[in-house]
């Protein structure tokens, strides 16, 4: 079969999956708030009702991605607790608190001739997401989803299948309980490989297409799919001290970015130390960073800053580039700021990049020179996240510029709609 | 060759022009306003100053666009005059009366830990148009990429290649003269289709390719490009007269939507008539659109209401989904507001879609519930468009309903970019 083609019953499945979306879409778009907010209660409800048949499934997940051998970093992102479907099913009800996106004015304004124009947000229809075994995902996309008046589509990968499985069936009675069509949430997991293949090419049918996972995943889909893609998340976070640091901050942010979740793609990758306080910070950090357990990627010069007995490896082209996902970091000397600036445009993915400086100039030029979606002055690279950033849940990161940059939240899905009010204008 | 390969030397260059634009982005982001409302008013000047020479290669292109057939509609489109091209540097000094949308802050909030974000305005970077022999898109293109920091790379249609080519060269001198890179301004006409073909592929180095003309070429370039695209400007725009419009509004709006200047994506195609007031309406608007030199497509049961002696043909199912550009109608009846948003959902491409009713309901039904970029109420579908909004001149109409959606001004060329302050916020 060649790459293009699609097998023709799984494309016709999917396709079909597709039209129900948009009918629910159409029926979606005109709920009101309350029913809306409704739905939400009872899909938090329904996903703690149906806690335990959804652990039990995500054990059978587990079990057999150890078998598969997932990486340590997939099996944290599969693993559900009792803890984290009870935050699962809070998020749910914080959305429900949100102000609902659809219908706000964005701009408006009173022609000359009288024609009063308003901009105003409505959904997109129809959203896709591709993504990688992470269950957390599935419940905040249909949570996103319905509260912006968009009907998802969601493929959550093959190894959290049953857990998914056992999510959605209870958001989709929860939905219709709520009067909303159930078709608002459905799966194509079902379907595999072809299905997401389907899916992409599915023009006129799907309004937007959010893949989330690897660097491998989002490469492919942005590829091969025909429909409106946002890419999302690969995260080759950069922080970089300043001879100007204040160093205890920028240990405590280094740590912090590095460490403190570091599967996710805000978590740091790459660390940049201005050359003229190595001697002083690189021995605390780099032992600070070893004490961690964080293995350690040392560039030219670095490794003479190494507390005895630190573990570690020469960096190479390769570390400059890595999202490691893990307890991993490469560690570089740079010439000041334009040494740290020159080379995170080399190798960042656009996504975060921290500086730690108490200087006002640098700090600017750091902040508008790199173009990055999210720059941190003083801060840990974590903190890009719609929940901290209080968008609600996010349905991801996105690291491209069109439409939206950064954690995408509910204005996120949105579209927007000009509706133009007059008594007979015409144009002269 | 395949039809997936690109000429390699064709790929080479065309890459060179969009590494030459990214340098002349970085540094136009950073430009202040003054700066960039200088070359404005230069490219201004410049261009009336270059108007002889601009005018006597534009009929050159109107003698070989007429000896190879080429449409009426185009050729209206390409031509200028020197009132147009006086009109064409108006709107560059307009541009430059216009606020800055870089660094404009879109959001921005405190976070419980003092953690201070907003979210700004920034350029998209290198903004490449494909359009079809309108040197008017030329310089507003080049004028609308500046204003918002972008560098542009413009594919202007064979047809106007001479026009384009006069017109480029002293805006180029003129943005230089302003000390802005001279490449924040650049042509790739010389590279003709292998050209269009090697830009939508330059992934990573284009941020944002606009397509701007008919059905065929927006199509091709969605289906091949592997940058982001912004779909624009294929209008089926429909109007419909509802049974409580005020006809004589509705008259005067009909006329003016499809014959003030049928050439572009904002006229009208589609005039549907509810039944109920069709006796009425229909001999009146069919003998005016007659008398307008409109050739007149009519669905069933419309012919009976023709005034005797009016020309007119069966509508077919080509002519509801037909965009004619030019002094041509399809007309229907329709059972009420519910036929008429069924034939909407059917056949519009999206763009504008006109009710003619003093009925605050059914208005209001028709703006919620048809999913096209402009309503309008009791106005003429020809408002649809940058400059009657009151955004500046604009890059095009977006039919797509990610990023931009409707007339596109400066504030559609941005991205945006949060920058975070922080004076050591770490993550719990």
């Amino acid at each position: 079969m060649a790459v293009t083609e699609v097998d023709a019953a799984v494309t016709g499945a999917v396709e079909d999956v597709a039209r129900r979306a948009r009918v629910a879409a159409r029926e979606l778009a005109l709920a009101s708030r309350a029913r809306k907010d409704q739905a939400l209660l009872a899909m938090a409800d329904g996903l703690l009702e149906a806690g335990d048949l959804v652990l039990a499934e995500n054990r059978i997940d587990l079990v057999t991605g150890r078998e598969n051998g997932l990486a340590a970093g997939l099996l944290d992102r599969l693993e559900l607790t009792v803890e984290r479907i009870v935050g699962i099913a809070e998020a749910l009800r914080e959305l429900a608190g949100m102000a609902d996106p659809v219908g706000e004015v964005v701009r408006g304004s009173a022609l000359p001739n009288g024609l009063r124009l308003r901009q105003i947000r409505v959904p997109m229809g129809v959203v896709g997401m591709i993504y990688e075994a992470r269950p957390n995902v599935t419940v905040d996309a249909a949570g996103l989803g319905l509260k912006s008046g968009n009907a998802v589509i969601l493929r959550g990968g093959s190894a959290a299948e049953r857990t998914n499985a056992a999510i959605i069936e209870p958001l989709r009675r929860a939905v219709a309980g709520a009067g909303l069509p159930a078709d608002s949430v459905q799966t194509i997991d079902q379907y595999g490989r072809e299905g997401v293949r389907a899916l992409m090419r599915a023009r006129g049918l799907v309004d937007l297409l959010v893949p989330r996972g690897g660097a491998g995943l989002i490469q492919a889909v942005v590829r091969e799919a025909q429909v409106p893609v946002i890419e999302t998340g690969v995260g080759n976070c950069h922080v970089y001290v300043d001879a100007a640091a204040d160093q205890d901050k920028a240990l405590g942010i280094v740590i912090n970015s590095k460490v403190q979740r570091p599967s996710v793609c805000n978590a740091a990758e790459t660390l940049l130390v201005d050359r003229s306080v190595a001697p002083e910070f690189l021995p605390r950090v780099l032992a600070a960073l070893s004490d961690a357990g964080v293995k350690l990627h040392l560039g030219a010069g670095v490794g003479a800053f190494a507390p005895p007995g630190t573990a570690w490896d020469a960096a190479d082209e390769s570390d400059w580039a890595a999202e490691y996902l893990g307890l991993e970091m490469a560690v570089g000397l740079v010439d000041g700021l334009e040494g740290a600036i020159e080379h995170i445009q080399r190798y960042s993915s656009g996504h975060t990049e921290a500086i730690c400086t108490e200087d006002l100039g640098r700090a600017q030029a750091f902040a508008s020179r790199l173009d990055s979606a999210v720059i941190m002055i003083n801060a840990s690279t974590r903190f890009t996240d719609g929940g901290q950033f209080g968008l609600g849940a996010e349905i991801g990161i996105s690291t491209q510029k069109l439409h939206a940059r950064g954690p995408m939240g509910l204005a996120e899905l949105t579209s927007t709609k000009w509706i133009c009010l007059g008594d007979g204008q015409v144009r002269a």
